[in-house]
């Protein structure tokens, strides 16, 4: 391990934390808070950290980085971020708790949106706008910030962008990540004022700029108790679930549109997949909850409304509620746990396992089936139209598999203590390692993880990192072999 | 597709099941029962439906028998098995609805042990002794009787014996097979035989009998209301338990003891595992309900008692109780959960994922992700001391894929109708493709599987028989190739 480059690069990702801690003083000005102090002291220290990291040799940086390294920069970025950014939360009391900030602090940051908070309300206006801007900054990843902004190419942070981005299939190293760093996080910028100018129309400009921000993160936080229900305004619904949808879109297709080529953008296999699910689902919950007796909908239309808002705040992980999903039939739960599972698609901001290993898994199963049954003929697995090679296969695989060990072994954990029933603590689990943020029973939507103990947070908020940065990053930290010379 | 070859040995198989239906003729007139007519007619049938493929040519028989056609066998022969097994069960009026009957048989034959029936104990002990007898032929399979009982080898039935074994590995087609299901059946029958001699120093002979048949099998169906907990007998919970376990053995470390070769059977790394997990699974929940309020049992002696036929009971697949774990605390429950997932060991009458097939997952799961962290690193995956070959490594992966994917599509199905919670439902699910019986809730332990409607019970039958016949011979029948020239 190439553990001076790791360092320094750090040291970089020290800075520019301490730059994006600098917005919720601006909030803190503008509404006259005396917060100050609660982002001060973590940029003073972010500063000290990053100061010694400036007389490392700078050789180190330039030769033997390799994906390991990437691994290791992603896993150490994110675990550092984390226990710097939960300071604000304990400094200003307003999560007096360490463990506590550092849970609200990681679903943040991993986009999960699930909190340890009852009344959001009455906290301070600059808090808030740091807990939403969390989710904005893990939403596209601060290694893709950092490339972008950096201006010559580093390898090692060019690896661990390639590490924190999501999906299966990243494309090669080349001289133009910077490039498409950059231009991604246009987009990323662009969508989200886009979102923040249709919201001004309806609600006050603070829940209108940190809505947009906890949107397009897909983390979901909100600075409302009751969520986006709260604000009882169709418009307001249907501007979200539109861009719960958009940040659900691989961004590249996005790329793909500005440069001209819509159709093939429209071709997209895995966007069409998505759309497909999302379409089935939304008409399958809306007709299964409006026949239901127990949920007391009585027009299609509001069935509707509930159903598609839900099932793209599922699917795209993001993890805002309009009703509390709690009281709905098991058909609908069920679709709801399916969404919950499969996520976003890849290159987006989304969570779950991404609709592109999904697709990969279920074809190369369906065709491994199919030689199994007719040995003698010629199956080939398409994805995209391209062949999918056996490594893809192999990592998708291993992939999954690892993913439900995960959500088990921290399903059992968080049960060691007697606070959840079987149903809450799996989908807490579940929605933890999709970062998605609520979950049924005493994590539904109307509920939040406050009540589990500093162990079961501990275990969850791994569980988030895990989900975030897809499994094996992290995997680097837990090797033996990584710290040996 | 040989369809003749197909088609000769299901004649041969509908024969097998005639002679076994005569047993039950035999208790009736034991307990002067008039359910005579109940098994006369499948008889006939049966007989009737194998006279015309006597004259078929005989040539088919001989060539052109692959794999596919072993799969074709074992997927009809389970089916049409079931469909005329159920017949006593409707003639008789002991289940007067067909489609109940169905699900019964197929429960019966699978080992799942999932029942309709409240009141087991108003039933003719004719029927009764059915109802567990079907559980002992399934338990190890008809197509390994046939195999044993035939004199002369046969390649069709060779390759339907090898699609009927449980587990991921498989020996080659030898002209040993005879042999080697005569001396299986010749173990099942004596382990069998052994367990009624213990039971019968403490419980009626009929009940000795049944509990034995339906315990090899791993069935669980009972002729008593509350299972084995009805006995409230220590002896009898012991004799069960220590028996759950040896049916959850694999039967080839029996041949290997029977040979002298006692030293290699203990060192099967899937028995190590397989008894690690077992004895670790019993003092945590033992502890678990001991250390929790809500479970009111107040010695550790007690919850050891409890604990360990609950966790042999489930990781078996049995799925007999002395106890309604419904009220146990949400960590057993969770650790329960997991153990049905798991099973037994392959070449056992157990069910679930079989511990063979979760090693090779969980072993190539971690080489592969160390050799994503250090490529460099040459990484074998080994399992019982020899290297496992990519390919039996892919199937493993596929089937647990597949098997999933079972297991939430079935939950998805009988969700349609409003009986059921999502837990009920799921855990229904489970419990169906692993063929272990009892689920959670409202069809726990204390409870039954009449609630369903007719679709739901299909699609529960659909899934025990995928998860006894693991899968991939069903699969042939779903593939519109097997019809095609």
């Amino acid at each position: 391990m190439n553990w001076k480059a790791v360092v320094k690069i750090l040291g970089k990702l020290f800075l520019a934390e301490a730059a994006m801690l600098l917005l919720p003083i601006i909030v803190a000005g503008v509404y006259n808070e005396s917060t100050y102090w609660g982002f001060l002291l973590p940029i003073i220290i972010l500063i000290c950290l990053s100061i010694p990291t400036y007389f490392l040799p700078a050789e180190g940086e330039e030769k033997k980085i390799y994906a390991k390294e990437g691994f290791a920069i992603v896993a150490f970025a994110w675990l550092a971020m984390s226990v710097i950014g939960a300071l604000p939360y304990v400094v200003t009391k307003a999560i007096p708790n360490y463990f506590d900030a550092l849970f609200e602090t990681i679903s943040g940051f991993t986009t999960t949106g699930a909190s340890v908070l009852s009344d959001v309300e009455s906290l301070p206006k600059s808090i808030l706008f740091w807990r939403s801007f969390t989710n904005w900054i893990g939403g596209m990843g601060v290694l893709v910030f950092l490339l972008a902004v950096l201006p010559k190419e580093n390898s090692g942070i060019m690896h661990a962008f390639r590490a924190e981005a999501t999906g299966p299939n990243v494309g090669k190293l080349t001289s133009k990540m910077g490039r498409t760093a950059r231009i991604l996080y246009a987009i990323y910028f662009a969508l989200t004022v886009i979102e923040m100018i249709f919201l001004l129309f309806k609600i006050p400009a603070f829940d209108a700029v940190t809505t947009a921000l906890a949107n397009a993160g897909t983390g979901g936080f909100s600075v409302r108790n009751a969520s986006i229900g709260s604000y009882g305004s169709l418009y307001v619904e249907v501007v979200v679930t539109v861009f719960m949808f958009l940040f659900s879109v691989n961004f590249n297709l996005y790329y793909l549109i500005l440069t001209g080529n819509v159709l093939k953008a429209l071709k997209s296999e895995e966007a069409i997949s998505f759309v497909l699910m999302v379409v089935l689902a939304i008409f399958a919950i809306a007709a299964n909850v409006f026949y239901s007796a127990a949920t007391a909908i009585t027009s299609f239309g509001t069935a509707m409304r509930y159903s598609s808002f839900q099932v793209l705040s599922l699917a795209s992980t993001t993890g805002f509620s309009s009703i509390d999903y709690n009281s709905w039939p098991t058909l609908s739960k069920g679709i709801l746990l399916f969404l919950m599972i499969t996520g976003g698609m890849a290159g987006s901001t989304a969570g779950g396992i991404k609709m592109s290993r999904f697709l990969i898994l279920v074809k190369s199963t369906a065709a491994d089936i199919r030689k199994m049954v007719h040995p003698r003929e010629v199956v080939t697995v398409k994805f995209e139209r391209e062949p999918v090679q056996q490594a893809t296969i192999n990592n998708v695989r291993v992939y999954f598999v690892t993913w439900v060990a995960i959500l088990i072994i921290a399903g059992l954990l968080i049960s060691i203590e007697t606070y959840g029933d079987f149903l809450t603590n799996f989908s807490a689990s579940l929605s933890c390692v999709s970062n998605i943020g609520p979950g049924f029973n005493l994590v539904g939507p109307a509920a939040n993880f406050a009540g589990y103990s500093a162990f079961s947070k501990v275990v969850l908020s791994l569980e988030m990192l895990f989900g975030r940065l897809e499994i094996f990053p992290l995997m680097v930290l837990f090797s033996p072999a990584t710290y040996n010379k």
